[in-house]
């Protein structure tokens, strides 16, 4: 038996945090499911405890020094110790895995907005992920203005936050970009909605694939 | 004008640190040398603030936890850090850097010591020196035994120099392949012998090359 591995993905201000905790207790509830399977969350960078050194490092840096390659080898690094000492183990033992982020975040934030490599950054997520690929992917799609807003609201900015508006455009030009060429894999979702519709949207899509893995029938 | 960039190389105990410095001073003293020309010692992991923090996770972590890839993209993280916002603009500005360790060291640790990937060891190197390469690399080749009596002589020990002896072994092996493989860039040094025989090899290498590069001629 082996689990599932759901990303979501998606700017700044996207909701995914919200969502994330909102899809882990509707899956918690579900009676449907074997109550034994595990409903884990992470997140990357920093699911694991060497990457919340890293993600300390990566996303509260002050002095903007960070040269863009050391940025994408932290943000590989965090992700080969996520998958290895981490995901690999929980899918293995059956867990429904909800992550925060994954590879399409490489693809968007460092080859789209920091117009790095796309091959070089293709490189790097098959070094780090070994090969692991999500099971699902929603991106929570919002306007780049709205969900730099909704950011705008919370305390701290971080290092990507305070990044241009132009830098965000292009980012989500890759995630629009990624759902195109992947339909299968990513799902897009309309996040500009109330926390509670868009929560209707993930739950409707993950209903019709938790029936296809498990061969359980909803309601 | 374009500076020269010098590494040293060799297992633990081989006397790196010592060789470093001493060449420094004699460099410092050589009066054939343009007097405004920086000599400057670095090390990797570790030769810059970020990296510094890279280091410490590397070689302080307690738990032995951290994956092997995970361990090989901290080391190309530190390493193009330290390339591109360090080495690159020294020698721009014409400094004579000695870099305790480098790419090859990668390669010995990590491809013979670890036996990871050769391939996937060459791309991360590549993409994290952006193509730099030394223009002398001294290995300081000692016996993996004698090396580590020496380090083991020191008050702490990180979590290399805790691998077994086999791990070394390999190591070891690595630096001779690469020299073999590197005649003229990579020259061996015996480093069995006493820290002033061994500064002596290193001066009369150094005292050749630097004929060459400058056209500066030794008495």
């Amino acid at each position: 038996m082996s689990g599932k591995f759901i990303v979501f993905e998606g700017v700044e201000g996207s909701g995914k945090t919200t969502q994330i905790q909102q899809i882990q207790s509707w899956l918690q509830r579900c009676r449907l499911l074997d109550p034994a399977t595990r409903i884990v969350t992470t997140r990357e960078p920093g699911g694991t405890a060497l990457g919340q050194q890293l993600r300390q490092i990566l996303l509260q840096s002050t002095d903007d020094l960070i040269q863009d390659r050391t940025e994408l080898l932290l943000y590989a690094a965090d992700r080969a110790q996520h998958v290895e000492a981490y995901l690999k183990p929980l899918l293995a033992a059956g867990a429904i895995v909800l992550c925060d982020r994954y590879t399409d975040s490489t693809v968007a934030y460092q080859g789209y907005g920091r117009q790095l490599d796309q091959i070089l950054i293709e490189q790097l997520n098959q070094i780090a992920t070994g090969g692991l690929v999500s099971d699902l992917t929603f991106w929570l799609d919002v306007e780049v203005e709205l969900g730099l807003e909704r950011a705008q609201g919370r305390a701290a900015h971080d290092r990507i936050e305070r990044a241009d508006l132009s830098f965000h455009r292009r980012v989500q030009q890759g995630f629009t970009q990624l759902a195109a060429a992947h339909p299968q894999r990513i799902v897009r979702i309309d996040a500009s909605l109330s926390p509670e519709a868009v929560s209707q949207q993930i739950q409707q899509v993950l209903q019709a694939r938790l029936q296809d893995w498990y061969g359980i029938e909803f309601a």
